[in-house]
């Protein structure tokens, strides 16, 4: 029986160890939280992420290991990998960490991307809002998460100064897109180089966050979009469930980022897919061959935040899911998501109206 | 947050556990077991079904119980419904562990059995081969299972001293059925009186054991196995799943048993249906609103018994997902089920064909 070290444990390690289960998989998760709440359903190695030899011992327990997010120590993921396979591999976690190494590799394969510019002093900022204008996003190359580590520049006394106020650590300029709306492409590539895809999702945020993902089959820019992420995946010699978000201007795709693992935009293929993206993942990650990414029905996912819904009203809702995350709830902390399901479009646009009638959703400040 | 006690940790208790997840409901197993396979889901309590102190600190533990198997000790079904609520109730139970009293709510209700009598002695068993004919099976009242506690009688030689040869235990003569299928209605029925049924299921037995599970979405007798189903649950004050078990006789269906719990013949509700029979269970006892029941797409389920598949093999297949117990493989150990969809009739058939082709299942004796 193979077993799975899955570094974190929050509500993606927990989703995967979940997946883990039916297949045999035994799941060993490291996480410093002692109220983490994947540790209900593995071995809990209670250590920092920084702790080589908790990686050194979660090494010993496992067979191979992956992650629930892209910003473990470098020396971490070294250390693991000396002993067991890693997947996704260093580099991809290295390149999706890195915003300047991420665009170049979307540069190297002539994928569309916004104008962008690797700053690492003022100087240089000043030369690229000379480039690329106003208004621009200065973000630092690494660590930047929901909109932490980023400065909007809409004038030019927002651009003096702005590095400093970063920090000055390497950043990189982006341009402002001016986007009809935001796609992502979860793929998943196993150790044998297959390549699947699940349909794009139209992902809509609230205050900064994502709050709602819907699947769209039959999307006219399918096909660009798996061609980008799997020439991204086949460049970085992945393996496991990557999301590729992107920014859709018109008929044209435009790269945001990726994310080396499972993502909150396919929690809905837990209920909307034969194959969850959590079961794909894993699947990957062990040897196994994938499972179908097929959208049974019309599906969408509401992510829930800060509060508990009203949990016997939502369940009344037909074809509705209820994922608790059993994290004590508190502003702005995403606590759980609902999936909501119909056999078409209108029936589920009528269910979703419910469901979220149901959310006491506070996403804090 | 609520927590469910369930005792029994094989592989019942393990689906419960995971349906419950990600209702955020926490989960203690009580099972005598170190090895039983749901222990890695739920807080186990290692403890046997007789142990009244155990039951006690049970039912301190959770909120609300439930069981995965319907022989447990009465006394202790008692000590734990002195605390806390108990789901299904005792009556159910005590009722599905009895033959007698089992058959004899059919008759009350008046639902088709075949011919039954009472056997309190080798001279009631005379008198009942009389009424009833040969050939008939001679079972205990109790702790039936899998065709132990049985005897088939074929001649009158079988008969003599047939009653001793089970123990002189309280038994019931069963008429010979000449059926034509094996049909069982897995329905469930919520703490506020709602009745949910899922599509009725063929099963075919191998050895006497069941092998393979098919919905049969629009049977014509489905309307009628709701009624019995839904009848009898009413009249138990149920609460929970059940399963009942028929023989169909042309266009008659015949009941066999009650199984007053989550059931093999409705394990393909996983990935078949929106609900799962394990949520829907655990939404029940929990005295949450049902979910949907419907039949997604073509769907069949197959037990593994004995030696594990060759998994790569197996899930390679299209369409098929994998559940492995995680129990040690012995010949005749159920150590898992496979689900196989798709979404026409003709595909699911030859997908099965080739999901067998990777199974080495070895019944034993």
């Amino acid at each position: 029986m193979t077993r799975l070290g899955i570094v974190g444990a929050g509500q993606l390690g927990r989703m995967m160890a979940l997946a883990a289960a039916p297949l045999g998989i035994r799941t060993v998760l490291l996480d410093p939280g002692a109220e983490a709440c994947g540790r209900f359903f593995g071995e809990h190695l209670m250590a920092g992420f920084d702790d080589l030899d908790a990686m050194g011992q979660l090494a010993a327990a496992v067979d191979v290991a992956t992650f629930e997010f892209e910003n473990i120590p470098p020396a971490s993921v070294a250390c693991l990998a000396e002993h067991i396979p890693v997947w996704p591999p260093a580099g991809a976690l290295a390149t999706a960490r890195d915003r300047w190494a991420e665009k170049s590799l979307f540069r190297e394969l002539d994928i569309p991307l916004p104008p962008v510019a690797r700053i690492d002093s003022q100087a240089d900022l000043d030369a690229a809002v000379g480039d690329i204008g106003l208004p621009a996003v200065l973000k630092t190359r690494t660590l930047g998460y929901d909109g932490k580590g980023q400065a909007v520049l809409r004038s030019t006394e927002d651009v003096a100064g702005a590095w400093a106020g970063l920090g000055s650590v390497p950043c990189v300029l982006e341009g402002f897109v001016d986007f009809d709306d935001e796609l992502s492409c979860i793929g998943v590539r196993s150790s044998a180089g297959e390549l699947r895809f699940y349909d794009l999702v139209l992902n809509e945020h609230q205050a900064g966050i994502l709050y709602r993902s819907t699947p769209q089959p039959h999307h006219p820019l399918q096909p660009a979009a798996e061609q980008y992420a799997g020439q991204v995946m086949d460049q970085l010699g992945y393996v496991g469930v990557m999301a590729f978000e992107f920014f859709r201007q018109g008929d044209q795709l435009l790269a945001n980022e990726i994310a080396p693992r499972v993502h909150n935009s396919g929690h809905w293929t837990i209920e909307g897919a034969r194959t969850s993206q959590f079961e794909n993942h894993v699947r990957a990650v062990c040897g196994l061959p994938l499972g179908d990414t097929e959208t049974r029905e019309s599906v969408q996912m509401l992510n829930v935040y800060g509060g508990r819904p009203d949990v016997k009203r939502l369940l009344s809702v037909p074809g509705v899911s209820w994922h608790d995350y059993d994290k004590t709830p508190r502003p702005g902390r995403k606590i759980g998501h609902v999936t909501v399901q119909a056999s078409e479009a209108a029936v589920l646009s009528r269910r979703v109206q419910q469901a979220e009638s149901c959310l006491r959703n506070d996403r804090g400040q």
